[in-house]
């Protein structure tokens, strides 16, 4: 998970606790407990100058260190997203990522580099989960930035992207190369064809959002624990 | 270092050795030797799909493991650029990181968030390098795309930004975080106002700019490891 805001709500409802320095010199925190026997790791990106890191490169740096000291047999990057109104998606929704996460402010060509840029790492197929816990599914798809541009836009629309965050493209691509399973989960902040300005939009309803976000991990985490735990 | 034809060059003046398999299953790729009674690690991001990793997520992966893996004294981040004719920048030119490395495609906003996201990650000063090795001196910024879109010209105007490239940031980020020394060196590829494709011009001069890469790299790899060893 990115953001404090985005993590408090779930290490709030397990108790789990701060492993201060576990990564060092890094950042990045962790925050561990053992639910039904078996280790849950709430990874965030951690502060920086007095402020939370978010993006794709502490995603980066997060995801190899976790999968390297945590050796987890999956990974969850639960965190806020824009969507789309044309979708039917309405604030607090929550959804599985469906499908590969790819990236849209990528832009080096539509030659095999280019096709690369887009990333489009695979995630764990989540239709089973999604229909059992009655979520939605949508493609994550990710850039470096909060608003959204017209060159954004087009890939968004040309490759079916319907989740717009700021990290799963990056955890997805470490995810990929270590061949560790994903899921990505994904509560809407805002609305990026609602007319409102993303920052304001997402300041207001990232509490609920992180609340919604709770209660779909709560599921989840019950759903691979408890009710399958053949599954991994 | 991000691409194979970047780092070929210096590869080869220096019959550095490829350590198959040591980053494990991670594209990432070290190339080893003993210069001047020290070591030399050459680190590229590796293929992924057949073709070279480039940008971001994929320098934030290689510089991790690099760091926990070598633990080496300085990294010198090498690699190709474009520039601005405005500024004086001719393709081949090979200049040396000024100030802080910053990012031009991270917009958050205004506020602390906003402005973490723009990096400025510190460098090591080389004005006395450059001075000695006469080399021209510029700030690094990075951006996720081989384009140029107003939005990142606007920002690269108002922080200063002369050395456009993909990976810089990225490399300063995770370098940052465990405070190890830094250096960039970036040779230009092409020029940003030049009015040429810019994909174009990138493939046209890259063996150029790679071969003036290894003379610079050569230079830097003499000065530090033997003549001014108490440097590091």
């Amino acid at each position: 998970m990115a953001m404090q805001a985005e993590a408090k709500p779930l290490i709030e409802r397990y108790g789990l606790q701060n492993i201060e320095g576990f990564f060092g010199e890094v950042p990045t925190e962790l925050y561990r407990g053992i639910i039904a026997g078996k280790e849950l790791c709430i990874v965030t990106l951690g502060r920086q100058h007095g402020v939370d890191l978010v993006g794709c490169e502490a995603a980066t740096l997060a995801t190899t260190l976790a999968i390297n000291m945590l050796h987890p047999d999956m990974i969850i990057n639960a965190g806020t997203c824009g969507a789309f109104k044309a979708n039917g998606s309405e604030i607090g929704d929550v959804y599985l990522s469906e499908g590969p996460v790819m990236f849209h402010d990528r832009r080096i060509g539509d030659d095999p580099l280019g096709i690369q840029s887009l990333g489009n790492y695979p995630t764990y197929d989540a239709h089973q989960m999604a229909a059992d816990l009655r979520l939605k599914l949508g493609k994550c798809t990710t850039g470096s930035s909060l608003d959204c541009l017209d060159e954004d836009l087009a890939i968004i629309k040309r490759e079916g992207g319907m989740l717009k965050d700021m990290e799963a493209g990056a955890v997805a691509f470490v995810a990929s190369v270590y061949k560790t399973p994903l899921i990505c989960v994904k509560s809407v902040t805002d609305l990026i064809d609602g007319g409102e300005k993303t920052i304001d939009e997402f300041r207001r309803n990232l509490s609920m959002a992180s609340n919604a976000l709770r209660d779909a991990c709560t599921k989840i985490i019950q759903y691979l624990f408890v009710d399958q735990p053949t599954l991994f």
